[in-house]
């Protein structure tokens, strides 16, 4: 290995034990964030955030609980970054500025935190460190080592981690791609010499671990997209692919070149992450391949590529946009060739679903099936997976980046591969795994769950915020204000509102029940209500909601607002 | 073809045009309704209904609007049903009592039709016709034919109808299964000879369109369910299926008593369809193979095979509540191996995953990928639409039964197959295809739309409800109540509350900025106050939003509510 960095070493605090909890990323995909452990030094690998569930109302993103690592922050000798990729890298701008430690990546990778830090914490100045594959460097009593591996995104690196326990090799989001558009192959050798140095643990990526055989190469997409071309030569050819997939642009690149035509960068995303990689030298094009999209309808339509994102039928992005008939710069028609290269992450179906939908609706030829090649995947398959862990050898295994049938798919394909069952542990965040005299067992946690980010400001969101943003999604709400003087008596005239259970205009009848039901309430509680509010609030509610019961099948959540007149109080 | 009804023939009403007019299922899978009108009579076909979208709040199902139908009900010959799947029958009891007119059906079909009716519509007496594949009736103009066709659930039917216009034919929802369980094939030859006479239009399943190939016979869930049972015979078997996959359950019994197990059927329609099945014949099954579920706990392992409901994850469905080890009569555990035989519809995805995460995690095997042939479609492949497009020989075509991109997809097939361009209609819900002279086009439209349907006595639900529960859904609610004496000054303390927005243990800063925002309103109005309160209701709003915007970054809906207490009111 090429260069060595160093970082002052701290006495190794010693309990004698290595400790690996993940924060992240375990019993789902998303919001990668490993620990390890080892007397008085803490390695954190990647920080990566995960979109909400649909039932999360009005949540932006989930972030890891990184409560252990701010109490422990001292102890942590940095964040080691595996690749660019928002599941790893997205919480940064978050737990970055708390730890305040020192952040470990490739040049690609570390551009890529950057905007998102840049963009999130603009006051925050992160102390970044460049590595590349083939380096080592020492966090404390960790010696790192960055192992080059294939993904979806250039400049991905796998870890080896040299420990007094002995080795850890964490692979990293990988696939094995025999032909990579960079010429980058996975380090086949770096993990061989580790499996035959003897692997304590190895952590493992399980996204694909339910498909059998190998994963394409990335060159597929660009052979697909070439006969595209071929076929279709006087149509306009609008691509959308995932922007971070700085491969595939090339390819895009590549192929419109070879047919003379001009590219338009569309989205945000796609601009931004293009300009980083040919600053960097990731990607290679002639300046005047590239058409600003604001010139993009002056281009004859067989000599325009358009590269949009959108493939994920994101609201607000290019190909939605486009499909909606609302970009500003591109309208979409009969000329056109929309062919969407990649395929639907899992719960965005409906999505990308109603995009194509309303693209075919313009008239467009639509190019999407699986079956066309438009998308290779970044994860290995279990072929790769079975080739990586026979390369490895290790003695303990933990499947990483799956949720749980995807972690037991891993698992038994370990079993199969010769880890010994007791070795192979299906962690949850959280989870401590000690190593200790070459055994491992999971004992005890570490705080995990989750954090829901609403905005920025508002920060972290109560749970129990969000279960009141369900029942008024399922039911409504039904406002009542009732004013009464000193005596306990209706002072002022009823007050109600709803939203999202019933129009008034259809609610005549019920709106006099519930009158009814309220005056009833005040009568039965008299004076008393003076004293106790509460309780006149809670017979007005068990009032309200027994006419709602009674006249209609709705379950609104019902507001009883109570003001109570002081005797010296109100209009003389 | 067999035997003949008929029903009173009346005058045609002179117009001389056919008229097909779909009232769903077009540009959408689901409520699944069509309409055919020549003179003064209608002739409908099916009556669906559709499970809603995620962002549907609260909303149980929806259903076709059938305004159209309502207004022109005594012209109604009756309503035809081709198979008893909810998406063709599941709008019933909210049509037919309003409709009320004769209900035609096979007996599988009508049997399960009356089940939905009894359940949602006890005290309506529907008049029930039962019909079969095979046969003819007249209703008014149209003369409608029977035709068998295989699909996922027994006694299906295609329609061939004449009319002055020429013959139509329906495909319905079918396959072409070359191994059918019941040995009742799809009818080739009834399809053929309506093609040799010459068929004016064609209106054809799309469900399928994007998949290439053959759709896989059912027969082939029967051998991978031999397989599962002769690999794991020490293990108990817990089978998740369709309950209105009728043939499906007949491999279930049979593969069952041939491996020496018992069966326990788990879910109220699974229980429901098979005693159904069972009394109409459908099914075959000796009594001594089936156990009550509460009896299941008692049988050994290796001699069960548990049947149950819950293949799309749903809530409180036999493999959910198993799965979350809530089910009264089985525990699940490592002894069990778990096999889902259906594959997830789209949109349920994340519902199947995470049972089949929990499954995992209670140690279970499961068996749920598309490899193992756990699923065979019920609707037919590209090939096999090639097929029926090439006996049917259509001069017009119209592709049912698909969201758009499926249509579209099939539009295609039909070109291939020779169907002139011009001839090839992508209609959408409540267009109005004319067909006079050998000539189709489509001018004007009914009313279509949709019907939400949450609860039963609210009835149909309104678009802007909807959207009130998706603000709440998103942002929250902050509601206040301000009183305000004769002369427009503040009585009483202000009242503040919040749901799904902030908690008031976090936030007392902010409602204390808010408290000052609202007397800078009340004091701004005055006495104007009691004149308008409204005004005062919109200043309320208007300083509490700014104060929001200052503090955090949420955005929740703002409901002040001002009461005035009038000059004579109020404690003395």
């Amino acid at each position: 290995m090429a260069r060595t960095k160093s970082r002052r070493r701290r006495p190794s605090g010693g309990s004698g034990e290595l400790r690996f909890i993940p924060l992240g990323g375990f019993g789902e995909i998303g919001k990668n964030m490993l620990m390890f452990e080892y007397g008085d030094d803490i390695l954190v690998v990647d920080s990566g955030l995960k979109f909400p569930d649909e039932e999360m109302f009005g949540i932006d993103f989930v972030i890891p609980d990184v409560s252990y690592l701010v109490e422990n922050k001292e102890r942590i000798r940095g964040i080691v970054l595996t690749h660019g990729h928002e599941d790893h890298t997205g919480s940064l701008p978050f737990v970055l500025p708390r730890l305040d430690v020192p952040l470990y990546g490739t040049p690609l990778t570390l551009g890529m935190a950057m905007g998102k830090l840049t963009e999130f914490a603009p006051s925050y100045e992160p102390d970044l460190r460049e590595v590349h594959a083939g380096e080592t460097i020492e966090l404390g009593v960790f010696r790192v080592s960055f192992v080059a591996v294939c993904h979806s995104i250039p400049d991905g690196v796998g870890l080896i981690i040299e420990t007094p326990e002995g080795i850890i090799v964490h692979t990293g989001d990988f696939k094995l791609d025999p032909t990579p558009i960079d010429g980058r192959l996975t380090d086949y050798n770096a993990f061989a010499e580790a499996g035959k140095k003897g692997v304590r643990l190895m952590i493992s990526d399980s996204t694909n671990a339910e498909r059998p055989g190998h994963t394409p190469s990335e060159n597929i997409v660009g052979k697909s997209l070439e006969q595209i071309l071929r076929l279709h030569k006087s149509r306009r050819i609008v691509l959308a692919a995932f922007a971070s997939n700085i491969h595939r642009t090339q390819q895009v690149f590549d192929a419109a070149a070879r047919f003379n035509r001009k590219v338009a960068l569309l989205g945000r995303s796609m601009v931004a992450n293009v300009e980083l990689a040919r600053r960097l030298g990731y990607i290679q094009v002639s300046e005047d391949l590239l058409v600003p999209a604001s010139e993009a309808e002056r281009i004859p339509a067989n000599r325009l590529v358009v590269l949009t994102t959108g493939s994920q039928g994101e609201p607000f992005s290019g190909l939605v946009l486009m499909s909606k008939g609302e970009h500003r710069h591109i309208m979409l028609g009969p000329k056109d060739l929309v062919a969407i290269f990649a395929t639907p992450i899992p719960g965005n179906e409906k999505l990308v679903s109603r995009t194509i939908d309303r693209i075919f609706s313009l008239g467009c030829e639509v190019i999407y099936d699986r079956e066309q090649h438009v998308h290779a995947s970044g994860h290995a398959s279990q072929e790769e997976l079975k080739m990586m862990l026979s390369m490895v050898k290790p003695q303990h295994f933990v499947p990483f980046h799956g949720e749980r049938r995807h972690q037991h798919r891993h698992a038994q394909l370990a079993v199969e591969m010769g880890v010994p069952e007791a070795n192979i542990h299906i962690l949850q965040n959280g989870d401590i795994l000690r190593i200790q005299g070459g055994k491992s067992q999971v004992r005890g946690a570490v705080a995990s769950g989750v954090v829901l980010v609403d905005g920025l400001a508002l920060g972290e969101m109560k749970g129990s915020v969000l279960k009141e943003r369900r029942e008024l999604a399922e039911d409504g709400v039904l406002i009542l204000s009732v004013v009464i003087d000193g005596e306990g008596r209706l002072a002022g005239d009823l007050r109600l509102e709803s939203r999202g259970f019933i129009h008034s205009a259809d609610a005549k009848a019920l709106y006099e029940e519930i009158h009814k039901g309220v005056l009833k309430a005040v009568g039965s509680t008299g004076e008393k209500a003076v004293q106790d509010p509460e309780q006149l609030e809670s017979r007005i509610k068990g009032r309200v909601r027994e006419v709602i019961r009674r006249l209609t099948r709705g379950t609104p959540n019902v507001v009883p607002m109570v003001t109570i007149l002081k005797k010296s109080e109100g209009p003389q």
